[in-house]
C-alpha cells in the first residue's frame, strides 16, 4: 500500500476525530484530558503525524461518545 | 479506559479479521502477503496480542477489500 494511500487515511481519520471534538465543545487540551492522552499526542493525532493504534483509536471513540467505525 | 475495555475491542477486532480473511480463502500466511504484513504479525494480531496501527489496519481493510469502519 502507497504511503500516499496511507496518509490519506490518517487525514481523514484526523478530520473527522477534530470535527467530532469540536462538536461535543472540548479544547484539544480538554480532550486529551478526557482520552487519558497527552494534549501534545492529541495534536499530533489531529495532524496525522501519529501512527494511532487501536487502543488509543478506542479511547478517542469512548470519549467522543461514538462507535470507532463511525471514526473512518 | 480499562485493560479489559481495550482487550475486548481487541479481541472483537481479530475475531472479525480472522472470519473475513477464512471468507476470502486466504491463509494467514497468504493474508500477510497481501496485505504486506509479515505471518507472525498477522498471527499475533488474530490473538489480539498486537496494539495494532492505523496504517496496518488500512492495509488489512484493503486486503479484504472493505471500508476500515467495516471492521469494527
Amino acid at each position: 500500500m502507497k504511503e500516499a494511500e496511507l496518509k490519506k487515511i490518517r487525514k481523514a481519520f484526523c478530520e473527522r476525530v477534530r470535527e467530532l471534538r469540536k462538536a461535543k465543545g472540548f479544547s484539544q487540551e480538554e480532550f486529551g484530558y478526557e482520552c487519558g492522552l497527552h494534549r501534545t499526542y492529541m495534536g499530533d493525532v489531529e495532524r496525522g503525524e501519529r501512527n494511532i493504534s487501536i487502543d488509543n483509536i478506542a479511547k478517542i471513540a469512548k470519549a467522543l461518545g461514538v462507535e470507532i467505525g463511525e471514526l473512518f
